[in-house]
């Protein structure tokens, strides 16, 4: 088992991907931010009336996506078919879980892109609510599902 | 209680800083990759030789700081004055912790700039090891410590 | 008369703002977007249920408002204090007219990250709505008032 | 009829092109700098000169067509073929009529990059010229042309 | 003979691909950082512990090669499939030699991705370097070899 | 004598400047673009006529110095105050000669974007002359003069 974007002299590199096939590759990833049960609340109120907490999280998210070579340095430039992010209030947990999915016909696959979109847009909600919750904490950001490429499908079995 | 970004119409909004006074102000933040041990013992190996996986991580820390402002919407653009990151292997966790902290001298603090950079360091390490592990998850994403600025000090009572 | 960013030789050069004093500065501009009466409706109607598509203008423009220096080639790189954007319905004109505001304390005014962020909020609603409509026209991107500085302030005598 | 860039829900989502054909697209788009006439023959006797104003202009306007992406929120990432800027010097409005014109062999259209470019290359023209006019207005930002893909040819009947 | 970015009437454009064929394409190029021989020992004795001044820089040169089209105002945008940077003490010319490699299947060359990355790898040595030797000279940025697409194989007959 | 931008640990840091005082600073830096004597003769042309090649190097240059933060890991972000670029034929080397000159009042020098600045115009004239001459070479670039700041005043004894 060795890494593959360090080379046998420990230096890193940009994976080779010039050989691979186009194929349809699709990734859905996750992240939540749990929070106090007050700004949970404050977030679903706003979305009631106009939703802009959430609207904001998603343009964020989905500008990230395609900034994710510029920002994690061995990903290859990728020029993403579609991508979209959902929120969902988790009560229970106190928490806002966000579900990002990209699509993509190309070479290699879209992990990254879709981590980064959860990412992105779990930062932004921080950013809006650090006035009332500097304790909220971002978790559980992980891939979900992947699908495409010779590694073929993955899917996480259980969502911890 | 509301939320600052948004305003009595439910409109999103960069807060106007133009009358707060510039102080000293700095923030440190942390995240955490938790992974197969295998993968962590990889991590280890490439570090003893060269290191560069972390030193990526690193790198890409650094410059996500710097580009806080064109990726969470409503954060103001700041010229940072430090920025440094520190990973620390957790065995018993089987994670890679990361800690992040940034200085600035402005009207603003720079919490997002120091979870930025623990979050896309925390990605970058996933984008590495993906080979090998996908099911690693990054959690753990969340405001250390906080000082300057009119709110005062922050520091979190103890860490999740 | 003479141009302030052409020299004697007719080279484009960054105006030298080195000497000259920080001080408040704001300016606010315009644009709008003329389109078929049944889109205009649309965009109501979506703003009615959750408001997206204004939404996602206003994150793009105070997004853009930040990118300025580095879309014009001559402009200063600025950290803006504050940035808002809103949009009014004309239905004489069939219209969504969109006003931006931004504020600074620094050596040069915002006339251009005004003006940036109102086309650039313009282009994204044209983008979510050329499905539907391809001859939206966007016009009406002008100055409507600016203070601060050594020039003084500026207000647009009648808007056109 | 409805928009396309917003879901059922009435959310902001990137639409899917991956399951579009990769056809040759074009698309012609202006934009209009009018301004006093003595600003426009500032401009003409630069241009007699050595140009720079409109060479910096189309420099502006080349560069902005690449990061349409990166500014309007729902559009594609795109790898243009081509960009070609032009320049028309308009006496009887007292304007600067700037042409665009994009192509491209991919699953979407080019719009939003020809607007794009015009528009860029509009706000460079004001910015190097607002020291002598801040009443310039920018306007007749609209598609002229587009060709390739299942909507198929548009023609705008006639220019504003 | 004449330049291929100006047309026939002195305006710069951006070479239209649009008719070219997708090929496999690479490239080769090289840049210089000449110092003292003092500052050299200083690198090569980091680079024996963690190697972390060419760490930097490769990371520096792999992300500056993604960002060529947003860097050289004619340069197409491209999805690159491999970048690699390698690094030589040249201890008789007191020089860190650098090679970079860049690999793409697409309609046009890769010879600016190989000469930023190059370029940006030099500048972020002399960054790094700057505060023990002002005096540093970066040079021999050039193209070392080319292959693929109509204009066929190019290499340097002997290096400088 | 040790690298300022690496700590005793051997790992990359962003040097603090948060304590450093703010004063006018100064930068003036050089590259050559080496070339056959017929290319140059081209460019030469081109310039009598509208002068496009330089003029679009030194647009390059210009928007370069204004990233140079998010091109060289371990600089700081900074708002220059002014930017200009300067090009010279010498027929005697068969080479353009840039001049690249940064002003600003801060707490870092402004080394980096003057040289990022002439490297990024060099890169450009190449890339708008490649089709002619595949075997230019980029060289001398270095910092020329930087004055302001506790290092006091640098002037290169004889240009190389």
């Amino acid at each position: 088992m060795k890494l593959s974007h360090i080379d046998e002299q420990g230096k890193a590199k940009m994976v080779d991907v010039s050989g691979k096939s186009v194929t349809a590759r699709e990734a859905m990833a996750s992240a939540a931010v749990v929070m106090k049960p007050d700004t949970l609340k404050l977030i679903k109120d706003n979305k009631l009336k106009k939703g802009d907490v959430l609207a904001v999280a998603r343009v964020a998210g989905i500008m990230a996506a395609k900034k994710t070579a510029a920002l994690i340095p061995m990903c290859h430039p990728l020029n993403i078919s579609h991508i979209a992010l959902d929120f969902e209030f988790d009560e229970k947990e106190s928490a806002i879980r966000i579900l990002s999915r990209v699509k993509i016909m190309d070479k290699t696959g879209v992990e990254m892109e879709a981590l980064t979109a959860a990412s992105v847009a779990a930062l932004t909600i921080y950013d809006m609510c650090k006035a009332v919750d500097k304790e909220m904490i971002i978790s559980d950001i992980m891939l979900l599902e992947k699908r495409g490429g010779k590694s073929g499908e993955f899917k996480r079995k259980k969502k911890k």
